[in-house]
């Protein structure tokens, strides 16, 4: 007998990538960044812990990252929400809007915790595969749904869609319509333009890929007030620490040190991509801080496996066995993989 | 036009007690605890803040957290569940037993949040009022729900239901319990011991009460394996930042500082309690860090206000508009308390 509701039985939860905590590993797969934090981070935190009490509930709403937030993205604090990662901003999204039965649509393949979500729901998850060249599914302006989403840049692919065919997108549909931003800083624009008009608009934004901080899970969200308002009766009341809201008014007020990072990153892509492509590799397009290779028909779970035996791990998604996604670290470390995977061909190990 | 789904619309969302930030206020509203955390917390955060890297996602299930809780409190790792907040574990818990048109049930009054979260699931709340003195309500044991709840030390009324009366609770019942434990180390015994027999009993605790971190949102529960790995799949991947991973580490290794802190608050609690029965107020017997006063047909909003001008915060409820949480704060702060109170009462101003 179980206790618990009959669909959970049936769920396996989201699978998050390994996280080994020993340092053994080059990290290429949960798209961290290979920079450290702006050093203002460190300091604030260093002067601030002694004066602060912890023993004392943090800012419900996140006053002072909020004030932060508005003067970086330009939008007012009351059209902002603050969340424990932009996952908790996701879980929230999905409770608020999805029902038993209620129906989600999205690209597919792409970030698989949406679906997972709307499992937990009892929603219905439409997965509408990319067109050619990765583009915006039709189907999707025209599907019946309570809630859109669209990871853009998108995971696991990489790959991006311009701000027109998002506001092509806003226009045919009158759901809620969230456009997860994880990876936009690495891409070439943003929606966020968009918010003003479109008051079914959600932005979502992290601190973990372009700003270096999944250690301290803070996300947040733009909309417009009437929506930030609708969600925050879903959100706990003290959902970020106040060591997650001092670090990361912190390294918002070093925006053009995250920018700098991005530009290195942007730049190892490139370089990283052509040498995969040289290897015989499909290399996806990226506007992410990641790619994905494929060797389509084949199964790459033998390169993760030897990769992983030389202390490289990448992310091997049984979903999608002929693709690895991999994170892009720093130069030293996108060399290294490449001579041990040279290697690996090369003795036909494979 | 509402983006919502309905049921939103009628909830309101649980509202938390005020949060001035300024240090301008004797803050005896949120059961704060008044001495600050063990030197511990601060000094392991000093020492491997320059060496851990922030831009990892820390451990998805806080590994050394429940390595130290398990030292602690006698269950294996696998037994336990840690949360941002404990307030974030019942969300989970609410979530993974409740569905619409469900029950939970719990005795009167207690924490409001309960009531929301059930109402989030569009899930059926059975409030049963407690018995004589506080009492466990017969019919509890008999009701038919999916989920029962008992606080204990309850919140706001401070009393305290004994480990038999807990046993038989679980007993009769065959559906999930929780017993919520926030703020049981303030009382003389705790339903730990109770676990191992029961695989539909949960235990939650917090950080945020006895062991002065109410800054860095931790919570856990302890239940059976079987359990955990169900409540597994509703919880957000990397929950616990880094940071509060490794405070809540360092605090539970300092047990015995924690212990010191509560003789004091207990202390504390009896001469205050005495102080205000002596002002002529009912003072529920209380297992807590804080306590309810009472004046039966009055409305005390008239002292909450009147403090609140004085520059001390305590906790007024609408919805018991003739009692006051008092949460215990220093000896001289209650001092205080009481002077601005006998003065309010001897001028009339009430």
């Amino acid at each position: 007998m179980s206790y618990f509701r009959k669909h959970l039985e049936l769920i396996a939860g989201y699978q998050p990538g390994e996280q080994p905590q020993d340092g053994q590993f080059i990290k290429l797969n949960t798209n961290e960044n290979p920079y450290p934090p702006s050093p203002l981070v460190i300091e604030t935190l260093m002067e601030n812990l002694n004066k602060h009490r912890l023993s004392w509930y943090p800012s419900p709403l996140c006053d002072e990252l909020r004030e932060r937030v508005s003067a970086v993205y330009g939008y007012p604090p009351d059209w902002i929400l603050v969340g424990n990662g932009s996952d908790e901003l996701l879980s929230i999204i999905f409770r608020a809007f999805l029902g038993k039965d209620d129906r989600v649509s999205y690209p597919y393949p792409t970030y698989t915790l949406y679906r997972v979500l709307a499992l937990l729901q009892e929603a219905n998850y439409e997965e509408i595969p990319f067109e050619k060249e990765y583009s915006l599914p039709k189907k999707i302006l025209t599907s019946q749904a309570q809630l859109k989403v669209v990871c853009n840049p998108n995971s696991p692919t990489g790959t991006f869609l311009s701000t027109p065919v998002i506001d092509n997108l806003l226009k045919s549909s009158s759901c809620p319509i969230v456009v997860d931003e994880a990876y936009v800083d690495f891409a070439r624009e943003n929606a966020l333009s968009l918010i003003k008009e479109y008051p079914h608009l959600i932005v979502l934004r992290t601190l973990s890929k372009s700003y270096s901080l999944a250690g301290i899970r803070v996300g947040f969200l733009i909309a417009h007030p009437e929506m930030i308002r609708g969600l925050l009766k879903v959100k706990d009341s003290y959902n970020v620490s106040w060591f997650s809201q001092k670090a990361a008014t912190a390294a918002l007020q070093d925006h053009h040190y995250m920018m700098n990072n991005v530009e290195k990153i942007k730049r190892t892509r490139r370089e990283f991509s052509q040498a995969m492509s040289r290897l015989g590799y499909s290399v996806l397009p990226s506007e992410a801080n990641f790619v994905m290779v494929q060797r389509p028909g084949d199964n790459l779970e033998s390169e993760y496996l030897y990769l992983k035996k030389n202390h490289i791990l990448v992310r091997y998604f049984s979903e999608w066995p002929d693709s690895l996604r991999i994170s892009i670290g720093t130069d030293s470390n996108m060399q290294l993989l490449i001579q041990v995977l040279s290697a690996m061909l090369k003795d036909g190990k494979k």
